[in-house]
């Protein structure tokens, strides 16, 4: 029978001294961690993961793209699990907490939950997915993404890192290519609820001054590249009127990408990160630039306003002389979190006398490709200065136990607790 | 006694046949040359010219940096010499006349008053400036800045190029260390007048239809380092409000430099050449940006309107968590020629039937570090679609005729020429 829910805390201790042991697997002398997917390190990685799922009496199931499930069982084992997880594959110079806290944190709940006697009604499920950084290998969001069928399994064992090894191999090498099917469409089981916690590698929490997130939405993308084609020459003997400067087409260009953003606020966004400039000489006019455009937004509708609006300033700069292309190369639609699971983590957060805030997420997740799947929901907690992937990676104790409480409620909230 | 001057043209086939020749010395696949300053090649292509110099009887000066005087008497060879000149060194990738026309027309004005039995009153020289192109030695215009003044001989002489090799060296390597002095204050004879021939390195002429290009000044030049600090971070987590994004002032000022260069027409040219984005990924907002800025004007208050504009820019650009360092790195003084000899100049052209029309060097010449010393005035043929430094860099021989027969009696009209 499911009661009122226990005033439950994890252990912040235990959990802050599990996220320290799994960094010293990669451990880099500026303090951050390199622990590439599928490699020898990431294998060490998951058998201490493993072991602690053991140690709590989980069993476990490896697929076929070396995603791995731990499972507590429920009083109700036919139930969907409410599940939760994330990544502990790193970038080549990535810090100690993204991806690592939201699979430590889900077995800091069960480990919560053994502690206190108690046994919830739907089974529980701890993940880690395979290759989210996407560094060693491309697709990113591997795992997840061969689990909610975004692209095919054997698409993704095929990929190959820049020494030629595949995804194949480097399961095969470390062992953990598993038996289990890796697609949902394959028959890999779907969860009841998903929910991911997760350092909000952005500014936002830290600004307002608040420790839990919950995410709404992850961003759709669209992204393009922009090539400008003049012609280059001499800086001295060229007068004002007679150039064909590439560059002066990208400053305005760049100058639109932040306007079409700024009209799109709260949750638009618009970067140019990369602009490449030819010859890039002091005394000579740029004859070609090539830059980057990555718009971002909560909903289509504001994508394709942005798009609109992207090759509008592209047809007005267009002028005699210097010719601008626009390709498009990636979209990623927006996805909307599951209301329900979303006020879960608002509860929590309230519960534990914390007011949540309401945020969306700028980055990929694997929640991001599970929600395809099941009702899907994140927590996000600050980092400091919102840095991540970056070896200064850095979250305080308390704010990462502090999720780690929410993410509990959330998922007992769903699974339903059974009286001891 | 001076008379009337008679209706003399140059061989322009010879000319042609001339530059051909020379460019042969270090001749590239695509057409163009590599003659690198202070190389064997460039001994050959000293050689080469020397020769055709000894056999119209001219005397041979070498200064102390290996530039080359090539004297025809006067009448009156105690007045000082009415010089014309330019280099034959190239860029490594150059072209076939980017200083070797106004070397080959100098002989070819020595060679037509031969064949026409004519003398000056003045003596005339033709001389060649060592490494005026700074690809292998800097400083650039390294020859006729020694003998100018604008730094000293052993300065020079020190210089290395990559492989460590200094001028010193080279010269003595390639037998061009001469006795006479390098520099006017060290004894080296000042000129009554000079003229350099040049092809235009920029699209003017070529623009307006015309062939003759009266130089009246050459641009003086302020060249600045523009630093840029922000924040790196995620471009999908970080909301635009939140962002300390370097690019975006950097597009504000590459807008900014252009309209500043706009306001100081005819003659301000203002560049923006190099952009460097760190770290120059799609998905990250850029914390940081070095670009250059390079301002050009006929006249010094001209380039203190950029300056001063400029830094009024980057002030009205600082924001809080941005901020934009300028620096200084380059101050050229522009150059005024000499009104009479510019004048000479345009009666030479339409003596000859061609309108000519004011134009400004926007480059370096060998003939700015002259104007210090002694009366100086150039003259500017086009060349196609204005490109120069370049192995297609293509001039039409009708146009390089007419060039040498301005500058044929120009030179004639200063120097004084005696009835045979």
């Amino acid at each position: 029978m499911t009661t009122s829910l226990p005033p439950l805390r994890i252990n912040a201790q235990r959990l802050w001294e599990r996220l320290m042991t799994l960094a010293r697997i990669g451990a880099t002398p500026k303090g951050g961690v390199a622990r590439l997917a599928l490699t020898e390190l990431d294998r060490q990685g998951r058998e201490q993961v493993l072991q602690w799922a053991r140690e709590l009496g989980c069993t476990v199931r490896t697929d076929a793209i070396g995603n791995l499930f731990m499972r507590r069982a429920g009083t109700d084992d036919s139930l969907p699990a409410v599940a939760t997880g994330s990544h502990i594959d790193t970038q080549p110079t990535g810090g100690k907490f993204d991806g690592n806290y939201g699979v430590l944190a889900g077995l800091e709940v069960l480990h919560t939950l053994r502690d206190a006697g108690l046994s919830t009604r739907a089974p529980l499920e701890v993940c880690v997915w395979t290759n989210e950084e996407g560094s060693r290998f491309v697709p990113v969001m591997m795992g997840s993404g061969v689990y909610a069928g975004a692209f095919s399994l054997d698409h993704a064992l095929a990929a190959t890192d820049t020494a030629g090894i595949s995804v194949r191999e480097a399961l095969q090498a470390i062992g953990q290519a598993g038996p289990a099917p890796a697609s949902v469409a394959d028959g890999a089981p779907r969860f009841g609820a998903y929910f991911e916690a997760h350092i909000e590698q952005g500014p936002v929490l830290e600004d307002a001054g608040i420790v839990i997130g919950a995410v709404t939405a992850a961003l759709g993308q669209r992204w393009y590249d922009v090539t400008i084609e003049g012609m280059e020459a001499h800086a001295g003997p060229t007068p004002m009127p007679l150039r064909r400067d590439a560059l002066r087409p990208a400053a305005a260009l760049i100058e639109r990408v932040n306007a079409i953003a700024m009209a799109e606020q709260p949750h638009g966004r618009g970067t140019v990160g990369q602009v490449d400039v030819f010859p890039n000489s002091r005394n000579v006019i740029p004859g070609r630039v090539r830059m980057t455009v990555d718009f971002r937004h909560t909903n289509d509708a504001g994508l394709d306003r942005m798009d609109a609006a992207l090759r509008a300033a592209v047809a007005e700069l267009q002028q005699p002389g210097v010719t601008i292309t626009l390709e498009p190369v990636v979209y990623f639609p927006p996805q909307p979190f599951d209301p329900e699971l979303v006020e879960l983590v608002r509860a929590g957060a309230r519960r534990l006398g914390e007011a949540p805030l309401d945020v969306v997420s700028g980055a990929g997740h694997d929640a991001v490709y599970v929600a395809r799947t099941a009702p899907t929901a994140m927590i996000f907690v600050p980092c400091r200065d919102g840095i991540s992937h970056n070896e200064i990676e850095d979250a305080r104790p308390e704010h990462l136990a502090l999720g780690a409480d929410v993410l509990l409620h959330a998922m007992l909230a769903r699974a339903g607790v059974e009286a001891p």
